[in-house]
């Protein structure tokens, strides 16, 4: 196929994150997260619903070899959700990017010895899920919309990957070429095979990935089947639920096929819909295969969908799925911060596919809302000890609400500790432990670095190896200091990313002014670099206040406060009872100060506010009378940490 | 039992209703709803469920009494809700109502015969629900918390003295104090007797209502234990539950018991809480009883609630239960627009509790709230063509949210045919088709009017039989001629209600200044008056811009506009999409216009308000700018009449 030309992000194994801020989450991942999550799946954490996963894998193991015995009785079924084998999936992943840069031997042989199982478990044909191997394999394939076989085939294409360009072994990933070889027989276009797709999507971006290392065609080309075939007419889903008499449960809601984005092809589909981490692993894989096949159309479709989602239904915080029904997109401009879901996963498919856009097109708009999301909706997803998350990311909490408003049972004012559907902490360890992999992008003759974190990568550009040493306090301070070491010289266009947050900065190349080229948000450099070269960024990092579209009625006469990347909020610990009732005024100086005991270690900033008083008597209504307003004192902190100091109210938005 | 000395509200044979507002509505109910429900009942409406109701009182009949046969086949069993009965009864005793102000022969032989059936089913005992008749009568009363048989039986009671009180006969009469005779065999204080009371309250004021034709104190007294008796520890319904196996489907809510208003004693309930029209119709026993017993106790817990719903959890619409689930209130100051459910019952429950509260104490806040639920809440329930009713009536619409956003799905932006669950049409029918009910009451020496409308009433007072004539084009205009007729001289207080939203009002008597004294929103003429007094009251009635507490978050900055006793709205037909950027400012002259062909005949308001303008870019945020507002005509029709010109966007809150 013929791919266009676009640059390409490092890999986790190139880059070494030194950084005070990310380093702080990644090491509660490597040391909270991943131990925890372990004993999850299996079933070793006292008081927490059984995970089933590792037993469902031993007990497939056994039901496939009959020599083996992990010990796991075999009539004892099933356990779990349909999709429970991603669980692992996820774990491994995350797993095999800490090995990347926290070497550790036990982990190691656990996922060797973890890896094994799985292997035995799948059959001779390749086929490889828990689900039907245990409850009979004459079922496999026919529930494609509900049941996530493929769903799951994805995630363990991630981690077979993600463990190979770590450890370099092959045998996870091996087994899932078999895999898709199995898929491959029985799903595509030709004739007597299944012309279905998943229904969740994620094994489009995950065969990519695949390509990435295999080379394989077969591996984009199923790829892209999946996505090409996808909502065609006649409706696959339809044809499936009708012959083999699977329920339907979005038949009577709006949503219907749409809850997969499966009621029109991807081509013709103008508005994110339906389930919201389903859509962004779908456009992600889109993007991916636009990219490597130079599909106009399919990145055109990426493009407007991309504009839809950013320009329509994103929260401040980078936040997706306004809806709690059906974990969904709703429609243009409806942004609810109370009963929004904004499913922490949902903000981290957001990332993914931004990524994917930046590689195709180095623009502003895309890593920043990448940065947008890494720093606000996807971290506030876990608490500062890394032992609660949130699955949903609200952007006003009221505990009177959550517990007596049924509109928002679904919003927890605290993060609990691990969940029956334990989609989300999994997520957020892959992700946060290959944050180095969302740094730096190259292609022929172009270096790009995008998100500005404490960091050494290397990568080949223009014949050379080159190393890039980022130093700075983002994102507390604008300051980033960049140092090139390379042996010889080496002539490409280096692109530093402006944020758009950012007003006005200066760039100096060794000590100088720069010369550079503004251009869709990146400050390029085109010159012939050698060792030693450095760049000084300094991105002015004023407060700021922002504003909504007047579309947006939830947001009407409201303002968020921002400095840098980060969202910041009001919470009750600060600022007491009835958030509501606050108003910024015209904010004198903002007072910004280092509180190092706090939230381990955050900028706060403070102004002088107001609120209305309350009345002299208790009357509900009464005839207009002048405002009155008494000064408060209001003190923000960052949006991701809120909710690490006990439950009360919070809000982004405060009133004008 | 002792009594305080109150006043009491004149029945609606002793008026006659000759207004050009409510004389509309009566008509409706009277040539449509009354006709409508009538067919509705005997499963003759094409395409809606059926009701079973008549079919079910048939049935239970011709089970009684073998020897008739009404065609119902004899194993067909029960069919529709298990209160399925009350829709009956509440069509009776609308019909009745009717029949006050406008004979009709034919209606009046349907209704004898439909009672004769209903009759025809009671058992030897006086039993009769039809429920249980049918299905078995062994399980009656094993579920009071939720198979409404004493729901019933009020509803009943209330047609039976409605028809009574009408035309003088007492079939249906005699058929219920039968019934309450057989429930006071099962249900009381007496050991072997069940401790319980009503899961759905009703029954309290029905029997109050009973007394007051039956005089016998039995009736009172059963009506005071079922209100003593309600949350007292053990919990009834909680052994009942454990009993009877029954199920509990608050079990695991925080609502609970309180869902019933039966998890603690009603003298400690002091919030509003759990299922909205449940609750007011318990609150209006509480008050009858309170007032008939002289019991201070009750009657400050009364208060309490009531200053808790009109302070705390009252829409300006006189709307109460905030809460879709289970249709409930939820917490104090909690006022939604969008999402609330604001049932036409629970605000019909709200008006029985005013009026009842009036009746102990004339004072304003309670015939205000009245006058509130009734022009604003209560009427917006029923289409200007009698045809459509809201059971959820929202002070703000969206139609593309009542579609895609499942907090609203309750929330209809047009009103619908019929309910499955038909409570609020027939409710509607009987409020208003008992309207003249609600005008005047009298005392020992006292008088009082508490609603203005075109009337003519008579009324014992004093020894004397009085005509009160009332004259006016309330609520489009704040004149009010009252004329009096008498036979000799009568010395008595005569009370005007000035409604709280007067600020200035003329008071003449014959013509000249009256003397007065105004005491808790009364103007109190106390003088010997004979045959053609005459009072003029002028009440100033300007347009209101009102402003809610700041504790209620929704209407944070927010107005509304009233001018009288109606509130008004903001529609899309008049006003565009996007309500939520429109703003007030600071309205200079209101224009207000008679439009004779719109919506029956209404004023409309206008005044220049000012709409915030689209950005010039199709950015989502933005730092902060300058406001930029263009000037826009505002036009507003009265609340009640909103969604008669087919679906649009309506609010009542306008931003400041």
């Amino acid at each position: 196929m013929n791919g266009a030309s676009y640059s390409e992000f490092i890999k986790p194994k190139d880059i070494a994150i030194n950084d005070q801020f990310w380093g702080a989450f990644m090491e509660r991942v490597r040391t909270k997260v991943i131990p925890y999550q372990w004993k999850a799946l299996n079933d070793k954490v006292p008081g927490a619903e059984p995970s089933y996963c590792i037993r469902n894998f031993k007990l497939a193991a056994e039901l496939t070899r009959p020599e083996l015995d992990y010990g796991v009785p075999r009539d004892i079924g099933f356990g779990g959700m349909v999709f429970q084998d991603s669980d692992l999936a996820k774990w491994i992943e995350a797993a095999a990017y800490s090995l990347v840069w926290h070497p550790d031997a036990d982990l190691e042989k656990t996922l060797d010895e973890t890896i094994s199982i799985i292997c035995h478990a799948q059959q001779d044909d390749g086929y490889l899920n828990t689900y039907y191997i245990i409850n009979g394999l004459e079922k496999r394939f026919t529930n494609l919309k509900d049941n996530h076989e493929l769903y799951c085939m994805g995630h363990f294409i991630e981690a077979a990957v993600a463990y190979y360009e770590a450890r370099g072994k092959r045998e996870l990933l091996d087994a899932m070429i078999r895999y898709v070889d199995c898929v491959d027989t029985h799903i595509g276009p030709e004739e007597g095979k299944l012309h279905g797709y998943p229904g969740h999507e994620i094994a489009e971006m995950a065969l990519v990935r695949l390509y990435a290392v295999t080379g394989d065609e077969k591996h984009l080309r199923l790829a892209k089947y999946f996505i090409d075939q996808r909502g065609r007419s006649p409706l696959y889903f339809e044809e499936e639920t009708g012959k083999n008499g699977n329920t339907f449960y979005w038949k009577d809601s709006y949503l219907k096929y749409q809850y997969y984005q499966a009621g029109k092809p991807v081509r013709e589909q103008k508005e994110a819909e339906g389930h919201a981490v389903r859509a962004v692993y779908l456009y992600s894989g889109m993007a991916d295969v636009a990219r490597l096949t130079g599909d106009q159309e399919l990145l055109s479709a990426c493009k407007t969908l991309y504009a839809n989602i950013t320009k329509k239904q994103m929260y401040i915080t980078g936040a997706i799925g306004q809806s709690a029904y059906g974990e969904a997109f709703s429609y243009d401009y409806d942004l609810p911060n109370d009963t929004v879901y904004a499913e922490t996963c949902a903000a981290i498919g957001l990332a993914f596919f931004a990524r994917r856009m930046a590689s195709i097109e180095p623009r502003a708009e895309y890593a920043d809302v990448l940065e947008r999301t890494l720093f606000n909706s996807i971290i506030s997803g876990m608490a500062l000890d890394g032992e609660s998350f949130f699955y949903v990311n609200p952007l006003e909490a009221l505990p009177q609400a959550s517990l007596k408003d049924r509109r928002m049972r679904h919003v927890k004012i605290e993060r609990q500790k691990w969940f029956g559907c334990a989609c989300c902490p999994p997520n957020l360890a892959r992700i946060i432990a290959s944050l180095g992999s969302y740094v730096h992008s190259s292609g022929p003759g172009t270096l790009y670095t995008h998100l500005y974190l404490g960091s050494e990568a290397r990568l080949s550009l223009a014949g050379e190896d080159i190393k890039i040493k980022v130093e700075t306090k983002y994102p507390w301070e604008g300051q980033i200091h960049i140092s090139l070491g390379l042996k010889g010289k080496a002539a490409f266009s280096y692109g530093l990313r402006i944020p758009s947050w950012c007003g006005s900065f200066i760039l100096k190349l060794n000590g100088k002014d720069a010369a550079y080229t503004l251009r869709d948000g990146y400050a390029l450099l085109n010159r012939e670099w050698q060792d030693g070269d450095s760049l000084d960024l300094s991105l002015d990092m004023p407060v700021n206040l922002i504003e909504t579209n007047p579309h947006v009625r939830d947001n009407r006469a409201k303002l968020a406060l921002t400095r840098g990347p980060l969202v910041y909020c009001l919470e009750e610990k600060d600022n007491g009872k009835e958030l509501f009732r606050l108003h910024a005024g015209i904010p004198g100086d903002f007072k910004l100060n280092y509180e190092k005991d706090l939230l381990e270690g955050v900028y706060t900033i403070s102004f002088t506010g107001k609120k209305e008083k309350d009345w002299q008597d208790d009357a509900l209504y009464r005839n207009r009378t002048e405002d009155q307003y008494e000064e408060r004192e209001l003190k923000f902190i960052p949006y991701y940490a809120w909710a690490n100091r006990g439950s009360g109210e919070m809000t982004v938005w405060l009133n004008k």
